[in-house]
């Protein structure tokens, strides 16, 4: 099972990381055009519902992946909403 | 535990379902410009690496969330690759 457990951890270590270069292209560019700020919002709603149940089942990954996703996706969100 | 399962249900949902508006965006106006690239195709391969995991371990909310999650992103990649 320990190959399966390192898949996961890439997995989550992925879909965690990825949002850092969004994120940054967006404070550089200032363009938020082209995101659909539906989707931007109800990804971080569903993250930050990720983290609660992170929390509520005590699972420390789960906990840590979300947690560092809700932060970047919230900024994206924040400059989606001042940007437009 | 009901109650936590359903806040892991919900939250399994809606950071599947929230591609869809994006998809559904980048369809019509062919407008890409904002999107990472880096994040799409990291986040596109993280998915499918979730995907692999899920079946691994046969764990059928995580294959289908990641399946449905994965079509999305994999068009989302597609069109930004397209229209760059």
């Amino acid at each position: 099972m320990l190959g399966v457990q390192i898949i996961g951890f890439v997995a989550a270590i992925l879909t965690t990381v990825c949002w850092l270069p969004q994120a940054l292209k967006t404070l550089r560019t200032k363009d938020t055009k082209s995101l659909s700020l539906v989707t931007q919002c109800v990804f971080a709603l569903g993250v930050a519902l990720w983290l609660i149940y992170g929390i509520l089942v005590g699972n420390a990954p789960i906990i840590l992946a979300n947690s560092v996703t809700f932060v970047l996706v919230a900024l994206i969100v924040a400059m989606k909403l001042r940007y437009g």
